[in-house]
C-alpha cells in the first residue's frame, strides 16, 4: 500500500526531452520514492494509498536544484551588491567577523528561505564549520555539501598587491583536504542518503597542482564529484597566466581534471572556445546568473555549454550580492539574459530553464538517477504549485499550453504551497514543518546586527564602498 | 484628527534625490492625503488620529506606479514568449476573438495582481471598450488611461506584404479621435481624481501627420499628455523611413512633438543619439523591460534617457509575452538588464530603480506632484511591506542598510500586505477589499478556455510558432 496517492494535478514530469506534461495527472509514493506516475484515472485503478489528496488546481513537479550556493551569507544579505569588486569592497569587511553562530545563522535562514521557494536540493559550499551538515540534515532538505579546499595562507592575503601571486601554504592545503575528507567520511550518502558530499578544491588558482591532483584522486576512489570554481574572474586568470603561463580551462585540461567527475563553477571568464572544451570533455556547468549578473555585469557561457551537449545546473550562490535563494528566479533571469546576450528570444525558452532547475540540475550534481524528475523508482522530491494564482491564470491548454512559461517567467516562489522530500512533507500549506520559522528569523537579525555593530567598529568598514550611497540617501 | 497614525516602520519618502529613509518612522493620513511624515517620536507628539497602526518590523512606501500596459491581455497570458515576432506569431489569432468579456476579464485579473504586487497606479492603453474604465475606478485603484487612437483599417491589415506601407484610413482615425475625446471629457478627472486620461496616438507609424497633430492639440488643450509607442520596433522604423525619409525621433523633433506632453513609450529601437534628442526635449520614456526582453531581447535604452536628465517611468506591458504585472519585476530587471548590457555592476543601483518606480514613474506619467513620494500634501497612496519574510531578512540599519537593496533584488511582491489608495486600504492582511478574487480567477480562467477554443477551431491557429514547442512536449 503506497503512503500518499495525489490526484488531478497538472504533471511536470520532466521525463524525456521535453517537460513531461500529464494532464489529469497523479502520483504514487511509498517509502520515500514514487512508486507510479501517470494519469488519475490510471492510477486510481491500480494503487491504494493510506492518503489520498486531490491537487486540482495544483502543478506537481520535482522539487527544485539548487545547484551551487554559499548559504551563510544571507546572514550579510544586501551589503555587496552595485559595487565593483564585491567580494572585497563588500563583503570583507563583513566576512572577517563571520563567526560560527553567524555562519549557521545565515545557513539556516537560506534554508528556509529555499524551502518556502521550492527548493529541496540545496548545493551549498563552504568552510564546514560544526554543525553545517545539520542543518540541512535537521530540515529534512537533500543536501550537496562540499567543503572548502585551499592552500591559501589561512590569516588571509592582507599585504598583497592586486596582480601579486598567492602564496600557497601546504599545511593549509593538508588541513583543508584532511577536514574535507572527514567531512565526507561522516556525511555521505547518510539520512537515507539524503545528504551527499563533493570534494571541493575552491579554484586552480587558490591549491597548488599536486593537491589540486590530490582532491580528485580522494574523490574518485569515493565516487564523488569535484566541485571547482572555475574561470570565475579575471583575477583567477590573472593568476593562472602567471604562475602557469595558461588560462584556466587550457590547464584543467592538461593536468586531466576536465572529465565527468567536474562540477565547474560560473565559467564567467570563459571563452566560447575554452566553454566547448569544458563541455565536451563531459564535466558539467553550474550557472549562477542573478549573482553574475548582479555583482560582474556578465551572463556566463551556458548557452554555448548546452549546445555542445553540456550539462548545467542553476545556483542562487550568495545573498551577500545576489540577493536571494530562489531556483524560480534563476531560472528566469537564465531565460532572459541569454535573450538578451544573443538579441534572440527563441534562446533558452521556458522549458529549457526549467529542465535545468530539475532534470538537468540533477544530472549537472551526479543526482540524475536518484532526483529531478517524476518517475517510478526515483526519490519522492516534490512540489506542488497553486496555479490558481492571478499572476499565474489562465492555465490554458490548447493550442497551446501556458502553464510553463506562467510558471517561468510570472511565478515567485511562493506559488509553492507544498513541498515533499524523500517522501515527508517538509512545508504543507505554506508552513515549513522542520524548522521553527520564527526563531530563524529572530536569530539572523540578531546575528546580522551583531555581525553590523563589529563592522561599524572597525576601521575597515571606511574602505566599504557603498557607504557612499549610504551619506548621499540611496540606501 | 486624522484619520490614520501609521507608526515605528521603516519608512521610504523618495523625497530627496534618494529614497528618503526614515529609521521608526510615521505617517499620517486625513481625507486621503498625508498630512504629517516623520519619526514615530515627532508625530506622536502633534498627530491625534481615529486609528493609530503599528507597522513595526514593516516598510512603508508610496505604491508602485506601472506607467504603461496593455491589461486585457492577462486573459492570454503566456501564449506569446520564446517566439520571434510574438505579436503575429503568438498573440494575433487570439487577439482577432478578444471581444468585451474577455477584455474585461483581462483588464480585471491584472488590477487583481497588480494591487497583490503593491501597485497603486495603472497606466492601461486600451481600447476604450465599454466597461473599461469602471474596472479601474470599481477596484478603488489609480489609474491613467489611454485610449487607442489610429488610422489604420478597422478590417485590419491582411493581405498586406511585411515592408507595405500601412493604408492609412483616415475616417477611423477620426473615430478613434473622438471616441478617445469623449473617453477623455467623460473620465478625466474623476472618482475624486483618481482616475486621469492620456491622448495615445498608438504610434507616429500609424497615423497621418495631420490627425497626430489634432492628438496633441486636443490633448493640450485640455492638459493631457499624449502617450505614443516610439521607435518600438523595425517594423515602424521601416514605414517611417519609408513614407517620411526619415527615423521616428527625427520626424517628431520635425513636427514638434518632442516636449514635455511626450510620454514616449519604449525607444526600443533608438539610437544613444536619438534617445539624447528625446531626454533632453523634456518628454517622458516609459520603459518595459521585462517585455522588451522576453519579446525582443533587446535593453531600451533608458540609463542613456536617465543620464540626460530624462524622467523614466517603468511599465509592464502585456502578459501576452511578459507575463506579469509587477512593478518589483520590472525594477529588478530593469537594474540587473543594465548592468549586463553595460557589463558594469554599478549601473542602475538598487535606489536608482526604486525611483523609477515611484518618485520618476509618477513625475514621467504627470503626478509628479500629487503621487510618487510621502509627503505632506500628496495622496496617501501606499503599501506596506513586512520585511521579516525570511528572503528579506536581515535588515541592518548600518554601516550599510540593506532595506533598499534586499527589497529590489529579493522581494516578489508577496511581501506587500496592505495597500492604501487615496487613503482607502483596498488590501489588508493580502485580502483584496474591493474585488471579488474568487470570482476574477473564475472568469478568467473561463474566458481564457472561451478564447483558446475559439483558436483551436481556426486554422489560423496552424500558424502559430508555439505549436512546434506543443509538439515537442515542451509545454
Amino acid at each position: 500500500m503506497s503512503d500518499y496517492l495525489f490526484i488531478n494535478a497538472h504533471l511536470l514530469t520532466m521525463q524525456g526531452t521535453g517537460v513531461g506534461y500529464i494532464k489529469n495527472g497523479a502520483v504514487a509514493v511509498e517509502n520515500g520514492r514514487i512508486v507510479a506516475v501517470g494519469t488519475t484515472a490510471e492510477l486510481q485503478k491500480t494503487i491504494s494509498a493510506k492518503e489520498t489528496i486531490d491537487a486540482k488546481q495544483m502543478c506537481i513537479m520535482p522539487g527544485l536544484i539548487d545547484g551551487h550556493m554559499h548559504a551563510s551569507y544571507a546572514v550579510v544579505r544586501g551589503v555587496a551588491q552595485d559595487v565593483w569588486n564585491w567580494m572585497q569592497a563588500g563583503l570583507a569587511p563583513y566576512h572577517k567577523y563571520m563567526d560560527q553562530p553567524a555562519f549557521l545563522a545565515g545557513t539556516r535562514t537560506c534554508v528556509l528561505e529555499g524551502i518556502k521557494a521550492g527548493t529541496t536540493l540545496f548545493g551549498d559550499y563552504a568552510w564546514p564549520m560544526d554543525g553545517w551538515g545539520e542543518v540541512f540534515a535537521n530540515a529534512g532538505v537533500r543536501a550537496m555539501l562540499t567543503a572548502r579546499i585551499n592552500a591559501l595562507p589561512a590569516q588571509g592575503m592582507a599585504g598583497l598587491k592586486i596582480g601579486d601571486l598567492y602564496p600557497f601554504d601546504e599545511q593549509r592545503g593538508r588541513e583543508t583536504i584532511d577536514r574535507a575528507t572527514a567531512f565526507a567520511d561522516n556525511w555521505h550518502r547518510s539520512h537515507d542518503g539524503r545528504i551527499s558530499v563533493m570534494y571541493g578544491p575552491q579554484g586552480p588558482d587558490m591549491i597548488g597542482l599536486d593537491q589540486l591532483m590530490e582532491c580528485k584522486k580522494l574523490a574518485a576512489e569515493r565516487g564523488l564529484m569535484v566541485h571547482v570554481h572555475t574561470a570565475q574572474g579575471d583575477r583567477e586568470i590573472d593568476q593562472m597566466v602567471k604562475r602557469y603561463g595558461e588560462r584556466t580551462p587550457a590547464y584543467l585540461q592538461e593536468i586531466g581534471y576536465l572529465d565527468e567527475q567536474l562540477l565547474a563553477v560560473h565559467l564567467t571568464e570563459a571563452t566560447d572556445e575554452e566553454t566547448q572544451l569544458i563541455a565536451k570533455s563531459g564535466a558539467k556547468m553550474a550557472l549562477c546568473s542573478g549573482s553574475i549578473g548582479i555583482i560582474d555585469g556578465i551572463v556566463p557561457p551556458a548557452h554555448v555549454f548546452r549546445q555542445m551537449g553540456g550539462v548545467v545546473c542553476l545556483g542562487s550562490d550568495q545573498a551577500a550580492g545576489n540577493n536571494c535563494h530562489n531556483v524560480w528566479n534563476e531560472m528566469k533571469l537564465t531565460s532572459l539574459f541569454n535573450k538578451i546576450k544573443y538579441k534572440d528570444p527563441t534562446v533558452m525558452p521556458a522549458w529549457e530553464v526549467l529542465r535545468m532547475g530539475t532534470i538537468e540540475g540533477a544530472q549537472a550534481i551526479g543526482l540524475g538517477d536518484e532526483i529531478g524528475s517524476l518517475e517510478v523508482g526515483k526519490k519522492a522530491d516534490m512540489i506542488f504549485i497553486d496555479v490558481t494564482e492571478p499572476n499565474i491564470l489562465p492555465i490554458l491548454d490548447g493550442p497551446i499550453r501556458t502553464l510553463v512559461p506562467n510558471l517561468i517567467f510570472a511565478a515567485t516562489g511562493r506559488e509553492v504551497v507544498h513541498s515533499m522530500i524523500d517522501g515527508r512533507f517538509v512545508m504543507r500549506d505554506r508552513v515549513v514543518l522542520t524548522l521553527d520559522e520564527r526563531a530563524i528569523r529572530e536569530e539572523v537579525q540578531a546575528e546580522g546586527e551583531r555581525l553590523s555593530a563589529a563592522v561599524a567598529a572597525d576601521p575597515v568598514h571606511q574602505s566599504m564602498k557603498l557607504l557612499e550611497a549610504m551619506e548621499a540617501g540611496n540606501l
